[in-house]
């Protein structure tokens, strides 16, 4: 079903294995999900995609909660089923209620909703919201 | 430049008016941007749309704050300019840092780049995240 | 601004200028919008794409006005500018009123939103459902 | 497989029994698709999007097979399978012959392809099209 | 499963056959994927979007793998899975290795990840890049 | 316009400089694009991406026209304005010609037209497919 194998940690190289251990290590976990199993046919490719998203998810003025629900966001958004059944899985380890998820995805669906028609009706940009920043 | 005219105040029914006012006292403000100003060209869209943002945006589980940052993050996704300068502007005013807005968007990008890989390598999802809810 | 020059009628190739020809005649108008100028600086991609669209929103089992407005439903849930513009004009001349652009744009949104809640939960499709065709 | 519990009718809260009761007396139906089963662990949710599902689709202007054509159209072009099958029958019921679908696709088709296409070229918008509405 | 029927060769009209047996030909293969068997459903889809696969992905300033791993690049990142699996299978047999296709996806997660970047922050073309073509 | 300031090389820290020199001197230009401009508000983001671009843009089994073949179609596709001018730029210096140009957008186009076909019609993926990899 997959473009690419799905590399199990016994039959990985050493590199691999290193990026596995450590991804497990910051994680508290025991086990490599599909996703990086997918990505360590290109070696280059797991290293460097783990390394980022340990950055970008660290805890920052965001904490991890609300980094988690914004992944969730997008990725509901984008309708990408692996990410959101992963990131949904990340975000209830850090907190995410159910309550909560019922008001992530209100959000998400109005979003897209007026994304829509303010890219519909082509609504140009209040002069106001130009100089916020 | 957009596909309806914009409606302002003066000018709009006394329906019409309701709803911005409304809009104005509900967010504190004396002006009306000019995405209601499109909408306003369909009678019925007006009141449906604010009554459902007003709803959806309301402090719940998630604070005001937070609902901000994800509608953020999905108009960022989606490339909607309006909706990313009106709810950028939203979110300012709600407490969001340039700091935030970093990591924000440093998590939108990470969410695009895996979305596309999940999505691309066709990585099946994994068991245990099936079994999570 | 474009990633290609604006080919205008009196400088274009007798095969081109065949093109300009039949897309003026089929539509009653006098001149060539910048969509098809800008297609035509790759001789096979303006005679195909053109064949294409005369062939298939010409009239058939819906009528031009239906088949404008399904282009404008998607141009406008794609957020793509141009096409929100032209397709918007021609649903204009096919009989397109302020009122079923308002009703088309209230479908187009929340065909989006439902989209991604659908997505974002990933409710599994009803067995009925599967069943129809 | 879903995010939500799948909430039966006989499980749900008298809340919740009245907004299937009103979607299948909308409907003429005598069950309950997931999609409402799924946001109904969202209580606020539920009604409020179904509310604007009711309205939006009511006879307007344009006739409701029109409105389940676009409903269609936005869902196959976003690659919703699960509105794509749900709308598709209720295109069906509503009168969309085989023929009316493979129209409908074409156009859809089309329009990706053009929308690609003018927003890759980053072709200008006419003049002339500006100044219609 | 899908929208429509799938036709088999056997079933098939003979204006039908005559595009099934162009495809086999051109490709020498001797079977029909499922792409084809469901546009075959509706008569004029079916020969107009082969001959325009046939003439925009023969051999020309590109070579045929060249625009395999542009058409797969594509198709991965709007999560078409079909076109994933059919254009990963058609890129093989042009040439394609683990190692480009590894090298490829590395591309379109950064490309993803960057054109959300670059919307969210609305980031101004800049002025030399206007000037190139 | 942006959501962020661009900070010139001026004015910006010696971390920053450090890579806007590293970005110059890899790619043997003088100036600084806006991209990177904009991400220099969130010090963490532009380092990390530029790191990224430079392993993902190398030569590699694919060589840097090809990958920039790859980037300016998924952006082309994605509609993304900034990152098609930059990358038809950086395209153009590593070789593509008007007619390379023109023969991406033909494929562009077709994946997207064929991408909404065959999720719109929900085609089932061929089970030869599936045993590719």
């Amino acid at each position: 079903m997959t473009l690419a194998r799905l590399i199990e940690y016994d039959e990985a190289s050493a590199e691999i294995r290193a990026v596995y251990d450590d991804i497990m290590t910051t994680r508290g976990t025991d086990w490599i999900n599909t996703f990086w199993q997918a990505l360590a046919n290109h070696p280059p490719t797991l290293p460097r995609t783990w390394e980022c998203i340990k950055e970008v998810m660290a805890p920052g003025t965001l904490d991890p909660l609300v980094k988690e629900l914004l992944y969730l966001a997008v990725s509901a958004s984008n309708g990408c089923a692996y990410c959101i059944a992963s990131h949904a899985a990340a975000a209830k380890r850090a907190g995410m209620t159910a309550e909560m998820l019922g008001e992530l995805m209100a959000v998400v669906g109005m979003a897209n909703e007026t994304n829509s028609l303010a890219n519909g009706y082509r609504v140009p940009v209040d002069e106001r919201f130009e100089k916020l920043f």
